[in-house]
């Protein structure tokens, strides 16, 4: 709400917390606790709805929006995109729905967390599967424009694919390397210096936090995890039989140099009109190739 | 051989390259690339010897200095402990020989990379093998807090396998975790933030540094990588079969608080003076327990 009234947009919002409906009050915002007042008066408004609640809230939300408010073009900033899409598709919400994630946050919450400056600069991915409407698409991507972030499309598969690559298995790998580090005791962990302390960072994490990003992504953190697992076994293979490490780390720096080198270029999607044919795809393949949306054709770049 | 001059020590060195030996000798250094006449002076002068080069030549270094300076307590800044023992032990040195590893360093090399200041604060690990001579190991000791660092006395295969757990290790995994966000191609980098940053800067590291401390370490990595593939694959189970996370979190979140808890309360010790009986056992226990010497018995605290 915050990023959104910095924006000049007009905002209004519902949270089941009447703490949460005060503070915002407090703060000057326009909010209730009110679920089917919010929701009818978002219908009258024509209004672009965003569900921010955990995975498992997502069903019922999205329920309550096609009760009362079918009409209203509706998106989301959960980490994944597949079951959301999935939910949405299960209410008859499938041509008004277009999921969205902003990649930006904090480890805490509540109102008072907020910030209107967190989509500065961030990503924020809006989903191009096939069946979205063109109007809702620009209405979405309008709002993580306005927000200052740049547009990232993705497939909701492809995106949760990523995810699970770039934010789940780093988890899982630095819970895993926190686990064999405590296991060498106090010694250790007394050695312990920068490799260890950044490879755990994010094992620092609140473990429901993370149980949330992993369980609902669980499908795609299967296969990432089958792939590493498939790596540290070849590793170990190579070290066992040939004493080396060669080719796991001549891989590893020419990935890591991938990402250093990323931010160079990175190119901007230019000239793809939402609704002209072809669209869809047009976008799934210039977000496959890491480029970004930084205004939507027609107006001037920000 | 700053960090010792810094500490009002006399020093004097060997180097192979005569760029190095050159460039010390402009920075008023004693550096000579003759190695059969600076041994021969370690050994007229009983000096402490110390042999800082890769694993790969240590054994050839221990052999000159068992010919023309067998009497010379000898130590090492090698990034293995047992390996290096095992060579001393080859070459008749193994009453003259303590082994250290000092927990600093840079990822430059050369002269010109030197920095008197480098083990201030640092950690560096003097070994307490069976056998070891009480005379060398203050010595080596002395070396150690004079240079800035606190001791952290351990057993050779207990370092070994502590560093395989927070050093190699986090290696291993940033490399692993590296291929498999690049396996994700553009859009994966393009959405990569801290966690896969983090994870993956150790990735960063020149290929043959990686492979130089781990495959010394082989036999000690090999029983760490089969731990954490056991974590992975109960993790992957539990996510397939439990749709949970959960104890793979609870168990990596609790072993991270231990690593942020670490500096609080760390023990000092006191009252082990080399040479009375059992020193080696109880310094191993002390070591095993986190705690460091700061300094040797009769000597005021630094």
């Amino acid at each position: 709400m915050r990023a959104a009234r910095a924006a000049g947009r007009e905002v209004f919002g519902y949270n089941r917390s009447s703490a949460a409906v005060e503070a915002a009050g407090a703060d000057g915002f326009d909010a209730s606790n009110d679920l089917a007042a919010t929701l009818d008066r978002a219908a009258r408004e024509q209004a672009l709805i965003v569900v921010a609640v955990p995975m498992p809230a997502v069903g019922g939300v999205l329920g309550e929006i096609a009760r009362r408010a079918p009409g209203c073009p509706v998106t989301d900033v959960v980490s994944v995109k597949g079951p959301v899409a999935a939910e949405a598709r299960a209410r008859g919400l499938d041509a008004r729905y277009v999921g969205g994630h902003p990649m930006a946050g904090t480890a805490e919450s509540g109102w008072a967390a907020g910030d209107a400056a967190l989509f500065e600069g961030a990503t924020w991915v809006v989903s191009v599967d096939e069946g979205r409407d063109p109007a809702v698409w620009r209405r979405v991507a309008a709002l993580a424009l306005d927000c200052g972030a740049v547009v990232v499309p993705a497939a909701s598969k492809e995106h949760d694919d990523a995810a699970a690559r770039i934010s789940h298995l780093p988890h899982v790998l630095a819970e895993s390397l926190a686990i064999a580090g405590a296991q060498g005791g106090a010694l250790a962990l007394a050695l312990a210096a920068g490799s260890f302390r950044d490879g755990t960072r994010v094992a620092g994490t609140a473990p429901a936090l993370v149980d949330a990003m992993c369980e609902a992504n669980s499908e795609a953190l299967l296969l990432v995890l089958d792939e590493v697992l498939g790596t540290l076994r070849e590793a170990r293979a190579a070290l066992a039989e040939h004493s080396s490490t060669s080719a796991l780390t001549a891989a590893g720096h020419a990935a890591r140099q991938e990402l250093e080198h990323r931010g160079a270029g990175r190119k901007v999607i230019e000239g793809i009109v939402p609704g002209e044919p072809g669209w869809l795809e047009a976008l799934r393949e210039a977000g496959r190739a890491g480029a970004v949306l930084v205004a939507l054709p027609g107006e001037d770049p920000r």
